[in-house]
């Protein structure tokens, strides 16, 4: 069975769907390590859903710097989705940040999936609840915790990111410097040591 | 018909649904201006459909300032999404900015209405995916926009917002200070009346 159609067992508890009846709607891309999936500016036109890898999503801003705005890990979706709705220019751009196989769907497609498949809007609705939940933790944690809290917020969260993302990108994500982030990070593992 | 029905209609285009079928989920209650219909730490079991009124999400921080995350107008939803679906403690306060009318449903019956309902699926796809797209541009906002920009774009996607919140409030969700929103306030007014 496909990644995706286990996804959707897993989040609905619905085992009665097949494949076939899903991923025909789907494109499968692979993109090499810092490959690029949907470029800023360009018109959005794709969803991505991560069957292996880790891709980002960033802007950049006015001083030309990179700023990474969300991850995807296996399981995941990702895209510009007020850009995707709409089927205007993207505001972002999402790399690879690994070797990476995803599976693509157009917004027609998807359209078309959801009037056909009650489960998919099922599964939708669950997965933007969850996206939107993660998302006010984000802002949350963004607008005033203070650093180290962040940082330790998201590790307890998000175990696995800490492991796979470069230092910088992430570093960029939680609002530090890449030298802030390399030190804390050296000060904590001195006191796992210690414990 | 009723306000709620109304928005499923609009946000669904589909019409044949009716208040006897949906209604049943739900309480109507009503709130003076500053009432709070959650408090912080207590266990989230309701969410809240804005009939009449404006609401704020907001948390207490570190030096016991309250830090508003979130608004809800006439159409919002609005709830700890995290602990209500877990029904866990509420990490946010919900309280009523002007005199409110609000559906409040409970986990449960939210679960029984979805279970019995598709167009409810359906409907609630929508609101979060809009609401997913909605976030995602305000932690691009706090994050590192400079702040005259931040108020510019809040300015244009949320005009109603900028009349009915009290200073204060907005100036916390924006991450300003008081006096540096008034300074802005008075200076945009200035460039309108030259232009």
């Amino acid at each position: 069975m496909h990644t995706l159609l286990q996804h959707i067992q897993k989040v609905t508890g619905n085992h009665e769907i097949g494949d076939d009846s899903i991923l025909p709607f789907f494109e499968t891309k692979t993109f090499k390590k810092k490959g690029i999936l949907q470029e800023e500016g360009k018109r959005c036109s794709s969803y991505f859903f991560v069957v292996k890898g880790c891709l980002r999503l960033f802007f950049t801003d006015h001083h030309g710097a990179e700023q990474t705005m969300q991850f995807a890990l296996e399981n995941w979706w990702i895209t510009d989705m007020d850009a995707f709705r709409t089927e205007r220019q993207s505001a972002y751009t999402i790399q690879a940040l690994e070797e990476a196989e995803v599976l693509t769907i157009t917004a027609r497609n998807y359209e078309l999936m959801l009037a056909k498949l009650p489960v998919m809007e099922h599964y939708f609705r669950l997965v933007y609840e969850r996206a939107y939940a993660a998302s006010l933790l984000r802002i949350r944690m963004i607008s005033r915790m203070p650093k180290e809290e962040i940082y330790d917020l998201f590790q307890s969260r998000y175990p696995v990111f800490i492991q796979r993302i470069p230092q910088k990108v992430l570093a960029s994500f939680l609002g530090f410097t890449p030298e802030y982030l390399s030190e804390l990070r050296k000060k904590k593992v001195k006191k796992k040591d210690k414990s």
